[in-house]
């Protein structure tokens, strides 16, 4: 492991609960963050693609993030998403970030424009950098073509990390692609790259990746870590297996929906499974049905017990 | 004509100029705004795809309203963009529209997410609707399936205006696509359906359109009012042919920069070329080349002597 590496692991993008007024939930966010870390999370990306993070308030992100500080979560492990289609906004976000003490960003490129040149690319991520001016900012750019559309070329990365060596410092790759992680890889050793899903874990580690970001980290930390600890132990291809199997599994429903289902049924928290529009919530039926395939079929179940 | 409208004829998706500090340019914008009234725009549209909208903070974008309307221009011609991917942000922006007493507001669907379903979409519109829960909105769908992706089907429009008869009264169509505009004409009598683009007003005239609200309103409003105000007149087709020509010489260049930099040309103002990323300006070279091109081909010309 390279010990300069500020995140490593199996991070979070921890998903956004609302309460009965459609906010943010901030008690259930936190007992979630902290739960998480206890379940085997090394860090937490909120806002991201699996928070719900574009369809969560500029406000709504703020408060939230600044109640994660105050609740003594180490903002060492936080890496959250502070892209925006706009200019003016992620910068408000990413300097809150910076004085909060968060570890990195996760940073979408703006995503309204299709096709946008890489100069204009490149001058949205210089302009981030130059206006926040701060040397402990570490920008992790977020790599999400089938969502985003816009993503970053190969060129892309190289230019930034050429003109900004100390601040762009990883990515996370969730284009699904290995072959996509794997040239990143190959490009740019000691650059801290997490493929979006723990499928390409293991694969992942041994080409010099540095963990995974990944939706279903939100459930199932605990056997995602268990294979990042023993990636190189004997038993390693059979714990991805194992992995890769329940990930699968989850995935076969719509993810936000579902995980929210989840937590909503283990934790016998209703609430929990509100979602924003445009998604609409798992009926509730449909989870109980998901909850018995994923705990038959892959022993699959969430403990609280810990924490409540 | 149906008296009943709020809206019709050429209305501007207003570009935004920005400062030397790269904030929004005030001065610049409501003089902008006060030509393109005087220019032949019967409303404006600003913070649209041409007004890089979406590049513009929420903050930023409340206060160009603001200041508009302090300007005395009349809030019944502004139809601002208040659409976002959150929805939060959707119901702050178009509540201070409503407070400004805004004819309407121009909404984008939530863009980030690729194919919510139907039913998530409309919870988005009916969350805004429900929450701001005020008479006086007016609701235009903005259909731009080329840059949002997302979009409106026939179906998700007719269950908008069949829940909300009252409040969502028109849509623009920048698919770009003759055939959706009909259709949606020919299905809903009465809505006010703008075409985005000045190459389909006299055949949406003809066919019960509103008006259209196009980019280079910007620039040649003059032209498409005319045609507007002649549309029943033997020479109409004369006169769109002259306008479909002028547009599509103009979207022959990168549309923000090259509007962007005629009128930093015609106002010998070379401030006024600014985007913000991810566009890039147009070098001044290339945007003399273009206004030669306009002016001899198209006998196009910017004249401010009116209030300059």
């Amino acid at each position: 492991m390279n010990d300069s590496r500020r995140f490593s692991g199996v991070i979070a993008p921890v998903v956004t609960p609302f309460g009965e007024d459609g906010a943010p939930d901030v008690d259930r966010f936190v007992e979630h963050c902290e739960w998480l870390l206890e379940d085997g999370c090394t860090g937490l990306a909120p806002f991201g693609t699996t928070s719900e993070g574009n369809s969560i308030g500029i406000d709504e992100k703020m408060e939230l993030l600044e109640e994660l500080v105050d609740a003594d979560i180490d903002p060492k492990l936080l890496m959250p998403g502070t892209g925006s289609c706009s200019v003016a906004d992620a910068i408000i976000m990413t300097e809150q970030a910076i004085e909060l003490g968060c570890g990195g960003v996760l940073m979408l490129p703006p995503f309204y424009y299709k096709n946008p040149s890489e100069e204009g690319l490149f001058r949205f991520f210089a302009e981030v950098i130059e206006e926040v001016g701060d040397d402990s900012l570490k920008v992790y750019l977020y790599h999400i073509p089938p969502v985003a559309q816009v993503g970053f070329p190969l060129s892309l990365i190289k230019r930034l990390r050429d003109e900004f060596p100390q601040t762009v410092v990883g990515l996370k790759d969730s284009s699904g692609d290995w072959a996509n992680t794997k040239a990143i890889l190959d490009a740019f050793p000691g650059f801290e790259v997490f493929p979006g899903s723990e499928v390409f874990l293991l694969e992942g580690l041994r080409n010099g990746a540095a963990g995974c970001i990944s939706a279903t980290a939100n459930v199932a930390a605990k056997s995602i870590r268990n294979l990042y600890n023993n990636w190189q132990g004997a038993d390693a291809d059979r714990l991805q297996g194992e992995v890769t199997a329940l990930r699968k599994a989850i995935q076969a429903y719509p993810m936000i929906p579902v995980l929210k289902g989840i937590i909503a049924h283990y934790r016998q928290d209703q609430g929990w499974s509100e979602v924003r529009p445009p998604f609409t919530e798992m009926p509730r039926e449909e989870v109980a049905k998901a909850v018995e395939q994923l705990a038959s079929e892959h022993g699959f179940k969430l403990s609280f017990a810990e924490n409540d």
